[in-house]
């Protein structure tokens, strides 16, 4: 039977307890399906500051580097984010492994379940079949481009910078996704004002001549936001750079009614990591409530990166059982109130 | 009788036609409340470039200068934002405009009209009685840092700085106007990350100090994003630097149900103007289906600075009375299809 090395990084807050079950799910599908999955854990975030004094410590790193995949949870801890005088974050360790693994493209897809529509905020003649699948560049731009504050603190600034070969990377992808979907790619951008968007339009238009059944437009990023909630119908692939698509995809996952369901692929050449969208949630944090759903599609995204899209696919069956079925957490089922665990063996039964 | 000097720049696309409609309707409350209104036009953005090669050509900047007031229309032309390779962008006028007299503060009240929630996007429950005033800081940050793209296009870059001046000058405005209304101001940034925003988060701490009645909290960006759709009730005052304002406070326009809707006030030391939070909709250019309610109520903002309060409130009731009556353009009521001009015609009947 094959085998996989899968590094685990629990993280912070709900982090370790939503990838208890993706990894156990996984566990399962390793026996149904024959294969061979081998999980080490390491630290990373707030935890491993707490422990080691560096939120990604060189034996994770070098952990993930010799996996096959990482299946990561959530980062962050308000300890940090409330003090702006933080030499060390929790995010700092996030940050540098998708760059040293390299991970330029996080996709993250929105979608919505037919029972939980009820759930979003939005009307449902807006949101009812929206099929969104935002592709965010991940290691350039203004987060990782140098930074400085002066030492008396009278200014300070971030430098957003991106190469060529930086927006290159990431297009392709997301050219080659929406080829196999509804042949439609938005890039976000400010390139009215921006001379990095200015330059993003140039080389996507360049290379959209390569893709000639792909139609390609572009919107600016603060009608990107009005028309997300407007009409999300209207966008099928959705490519921009780093901040824009945090931002843009944060405000896309209220469309389905539960940020709790919607995971992430970050790829790069030689590795991938998955992660759901949503944070570390510190105050659900050992309640045992936190919605599990999105870890485990993550995992299924890991699934089909491993190429075990049989496996990855009966993955998604099962999460759509259970929402279907209602067997979800208190965020969207008050009445009934299963557990983090509890919903995580429901899924891995149904496997 | 008092004289106030007006610079009105109709600028670009259904501009002209909603500015019109706006002078229309103070050169009515002149007569009814006696003031001396002096109108003088200039040029500016994509009109000014076909006219005179300059967005922002020195008599329009002078005439600004040398007024109480400014009313600006909208800007942009999609002959440029299609062009990557232009030299000069309408934009760049109303980014050195917004420079040259100071405009450090653009304020955007967010609210819900009874009798439009229901074209709102979003449901009832979770928009009914929003009242959000944003601070968007306006004359720095990304939009405003040293910009470079290299010749061969390889790579480019747009630097984001901010300095405490800059931050201090917005940041008491708005814990002012807080101080007047629910007593909470939210600081949106991604502190997370950003040198920038960890400036913000410093200074805007320091200077709550001085508002202690005011309930000061933070928000992520991304967060952020999200929590607007989700629960825009939670805000009062916003406080955020230039592009998060951009972004947030077009997303918060969909709201209330119409974007045709909403004003904005930017004020300086010595200077003021008011434009829509819409843009320049060039579709919509000439067909008289404009609406100009954004350009009215941005003219009430402006009699409010000049200290004319009651007629802003004046202006303000005709403009909830043809809100109310649905004496509204095609994009509010599809039925009686009211022309621009119908529309302010009924409000300044009112006045
Ligand atoms: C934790 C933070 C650094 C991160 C980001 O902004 O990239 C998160 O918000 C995300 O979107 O994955
Ligand atoms: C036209 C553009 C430069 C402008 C901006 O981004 O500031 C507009 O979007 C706005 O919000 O006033």
């Amino acid at each position: 039977s094959k085998s996989y090395k899968i590094a685990v990084l629990p993280g912070d807050g709900i982090g370790p307890e939503v990838t208890n079950e993706s990894v156990k799910i996984l566990k399962v599908i390793g026996e149904v399906f024959q294969y061979n999955f081998e999980f080490n854990y390491g630290v990373m975030g707030a935890e491993a500051i707490y422990q080691t004094g560096n939120p990604l410590p060189d034996e994770t790193l070098e952990l993930c580097k010799n996996s096959d995949a990482v299946l990561f949870g959530a980062i962050g801890d308000p300890a940090f984010d409330n003090n702006p005088d933080a030499k060390v974050r929790p995010e700092q360790g996030l940050l540098k492994l998708r760059k040293e693994l390299g991970l330029f493209a996080n996709i993250r897809p929105i979608k919505t379940y037919a029972s939980l529509i009820k759930k979003s905020p939005l009307k449902r003649e807006i949101v009812d079949g929206t099929d969104i699948q935002i592709y965010r560049e991940l290691i350039s731009g203004i987060y990782f481009g140098e930074k400085f504050t002066d030492e008396n603190g009278d200014y300070a600034y971030d430098l957003c910078k991106y190469s060529k070969e930086e927006i290159a990377g990431i297009t392709h992808l997301a050219f080659q996704d929406a080829q196999k979907r509804k042949k439609k790619l938005t890039l976000i951008d400010k390139a009215n004002v921006l001379d990095t968007s200015r330059l993003w339009r140039k080389i996507v238009k360049e290379i959209a001549l390569e893709y000639p059944d792909v139609t390609l437009d572009f919107m600016f990023v603060d009608n990107a936001a009005m028309q997300m909630i407007l009409n999300p119908k209207q966008f099928d692939v959705i490519l921009t750079e780093n901040m824009f698509g945090d931002i843009i995809s944060d405000e896309a996952s209220v469309i389905g009614g539960s940020i709790g369901l919607l995971p992430s692929a970050s790829i790069g050449d030689d590795n991938a990591l998955f992660e759901p969208i949503h944070g570390s949630y510190p105050q659900a944090k050992g309640k045992g409530i936190a919605n599990p759903i999105a870890s485990i599609l993550s995992a299924a995204m890991l699934l089909d990166y491993l190429k075990l899209n049989v496996a990855a696919d009966k993955l998604r069956q099962s999460v759509e059982h259970a929402v279907e079925s209602k067997f979800v957490t208190v965020d969207l089922n008050a009445e009934q109130n299963y557990s983090t665990s509890e919903v995580g063996d429901f899924i891995a039964d149904y496997i």
